[in-house]
């Protein structure tokens, strides 16, 4: 390839099989007909009991903005060789559709649609991969920040990945997903400015060996920061790390706010309830320990199992990359499309893998909340026709084993979904991120500890309406004859 | 936070203690003093033998802009409360300094240098955070891309990964570093544009839903994708997905190249062997195979040994988020600061976990290879003022199990390192990404085949020249020194 594109626009941030489905629909006149796709993912991370959705705000964006640029069109025509009439095509699309989505920081659990796009065929087609690519991350990001504050509880956790995150995308909306799950700050500068993050950092070993000695390097320090935490493990911690920060500290006296200490190497457990003491000793009790070093929801229960003494908690790789699970797996899939009566007909998608089937039809979801103890009885997707607010008496019962149900009564039905595009048009405006993450805070009070437990937790139910269950039943039989007539027309291939 | 800052620059894409540094470095006026920063990892990822360096093309272009914008400024000023003095300063940072760096594509093992800065103090620090993260992820998929493709041999891999990626960056550049490692192909169109990657794909399971049926699916893409592959498994695999797929390329005949079908779902051993047998039979021994489904290079391994008939394989998720190991622990250590007199002073950090005490110096990097056979005998790190181009015997031993020694003769000793970058300008030029791509490629002829085994690889020498190891000792010996004078005169503490 010899041009050399440049950079301006996202429309091709998508998978080639976007442009080419697109092509056929245009080819074929069916570009517009109306489509619903839905958005959900099949199985919580890391083993948690829920989900925090993120991504909703970097979507809109994207949505809003969405259109191919002359270089991408060029880039389409004369590398990819796509014609010059489905080119001129692609210059006038836009996103014309509706978006229907839970907000952020809203508890989300597997396969309910955490949005749903109402849209044309082709456009709708065309955003599956970026929205994708968007919701998995920073939701997957989420929820692991918030499974760490749980275990953390009263203490402070900061985000310190940047270095390892993927890339630079992922160190800023890492960042600020974090931040939503729970996670206090960040020490991303940048995804300070952007998003009104408190961010929060101390100085690095290089300081220190700049100094050449421990005292030259706290003591020139704490003069310019006056807020001062010093990094005790340049060298050796308890030795001259420790009774360094003391000495500085006594010496400068009030003329600092000597915060504490940071430990960033060995035995976190160890070393922190040594320096508690030597601290204390020197008269420094409200001194903090702020430790990192490779940390996760598991080290620190651990930690705290030992007593360790830790008033800050800094995570690094294993919150940015959600290290022990780093993907979620959420799926786009067509739920209903026009037909050429202009009628909206269901459709699903078979597997073999019985969970992959999906749920046809425009569904609407609601939260089921025990209007008594104000606890979540759990989730109910209905077809959209159906309007479970008004009822007196549900029935839910488990989409795979659907012998397990329960009859709610004296309930609130919350719908989770809030109309965020309209014809195209953003029409939700953005909250605080202070306010989706006491949102989030909020949510899980929504939730009995037992689907809180950071290791097995219960199963949150998310349940189907009967007519919703029936719905996808006379789907998979149409399904079958369809097979079925196939075989019996072409069984000798 | 009120204001709404725009994302005009990457200089605050950085942690907050970096700032905080720079800022005492120059309140007592150590900003300019010359330091030199190296850039390694400690581990391999994935257990596997070498690694695959790549990301330089973007830490040049961040290095070349890198400047403090006046809304980034503004929000240090206004929302961090740095003083105006030190924020007249930032105003006037750039990067001025040297970099001598691996080229992308390059062999790389652990604790050897991939980059070294040559800077005044204050930039080399400022920049640390940003070049981790880039070196940091591309390097892991470079790595992870080239593992996968060892595993493959001779047939293709495509990138699929975009919609799991760790957001957009990730599907981007990590679509970049794959191809890099010998990944065939991404999915991800911008990256296609942007990089000259060569783009695959067909068509997903909601073609075939919104067409009705698979029949009418395939045909009509097939008219307006000449090169056509079919998705085969969106409802019944052998009973109508594949049959269709050849009714539809029988009666198109030779109006259509058709190319093959793909498989995303079930078992892919047995479902490609039955699918290869109904082409076969059906005169179609020419149609490819492609398939995917959460595919790494260890199901590839047990797909191969149980015999699949696969032509290509689509990496999505296990590739894009290096998924076994999503973070390569690369770090940025100063190894030279120059002192009050003008001479550069080396640096060491200690740490009670061996493998983490830094090797103090400048120090160069070099490739000794055996003239004879071809092969890499092993990595040879030496002092700056060394030069073992010219030695006839060189002593090579292990730098922690250091009575491992051995002596080369009759070698080459390859330079690793390029200056990229003089006072602040680049200096390189990037390749063509093919370029970099073969280089990647033809390096691996350089490694025996026991350091490439996906399983338990033998350890690739990478060793300290004497004197390097002799200065090494000399650091430690002194801050031990240091410690202990330390602990004399503060024995009380």
């Amino acid at each position: 390839m010899k041009k050399n594109y440049p950079d301006d626009g996202l429309a091709l941030h998508t998978d080639l099989y976007q442009i080419n489905m697109a092509e056929s629909y245009w080819a074929d006149n069916m570009h517009e007909q109306k489509a619903v796709f839905e958005l959900f993912f099949r199985k919580l991370p890391f083993g948690n009991g829920y989900g925090i959705f993120a991504g909703l705000e970097r979507c809109l964006d994207y949505l809003k903005e969405f259109h191919f640029t002359e270089s991408d069109l060029d880039y389409l025509h004369t590398e990819l060789g796509y014609k010059e009439d489905f080119i001129d095509y692609l210059r006038t699309v836009r996103f014309t559709g509706d978006v229907y989505s839970m907000v952020e920081g809203e508890l989300v659990f597997p396969n309910e649609p955490i949005m749903r796009i109402e849209s044309t065929l082709v456009e709708a087609q065309l955003v599956e991969t970026a929205l994708l690519n968007i919701v998995n991350y920073q939701t997957l990001i989420a929820t692991k920040g918030s499974r760490i504050k749980q275990v953390v509880k009263d203490e402070i956790v900061m985000e310190f990945g940047s270095r390892r995150a993927h890339e630079m995308d992922a160190a800023l909306w890492g960042a600020r997903a974090a931040f939503i799950g729970g996670v206090e700050s960040t020490s991303n500068v940048r995804a300070g400015k952007m998003f009104g993050i408190p961010v929060s950092g101390t100085h690095a070993h290089s300081l220190v060996q700049a100094y050449k000695s421990e005292y030259d390097a706290f003591h020139s320090y704490a003069k310019r920061h006056k807020d001062c935490v010093f990094l005790v493990d340049t060298y050796n911690t308890l030795k001259t790390g420790v009774p360094t920060a003391i000495k500085v500290a006594k010496e400068l006296g009030d003329s600092i706010n000597f915060i504490g200490i940071r430990l960033d190497s060995g035995d976190i457990s160890f070393l922190s309830k040594e320096a508690r003491k030597m601290l204390d000793k020197a008269g420094f009790t409200d001194a903090k320990i702020i430790v990192s070093n490779d940390l996760d929801e598991y080290t620190i229960l651990n930690l705290k199992a030992q007593g360790a003494k830790v008033d800050s908690w800094g995570i690094g790789t294993k919150l940015i990359t959600a290290y022990d699970q780093p993907a979620l797996g959420a799926v786009y899939k067509i739920v209903s499309i026009e037909n050429d009566k202009g009628v909206m007909e269901d459709t699903i998608k078979i597997s073999s893998t019985t969970e992959k089937v999906t749920t046809p039809g425009q569904k609407k979801l609601y939260r089921i909340i025990d209007k008594e103890n104000g606890k979540a009885e759990g989730d109910y997707i209905a077809l959209h026709d159906e309007d479970p607010t008004h009822e007196v008496r549900l029935k839910m019962f488990h989409p795979v084993h659907t012998f397990v149900s329960k009859f709610v009564t004296n309930f609130e039905a919350k719908e989770l979904h809030v109309k965020v595009i309209e014809k195209g048009q953003v029409v939700y405006e953005n909250p605080d991120l202070k306010d989706m993450q006491q949102y989030a805070h909020d949510n899980l009070d929504l939730l009995w500890e037992e689907y809180k437990r950071s290791l097995n937790p219960e199963e949150y139910p998310v349940d189907l309406s009967q007519k919703c269950w029936d719905n996808k039943m006379r789907n998979i039989e149409e399904v079958k004859e369809m097979e079925h007539s196939f075989s019996a027309q072409n069984g000798g291939l």
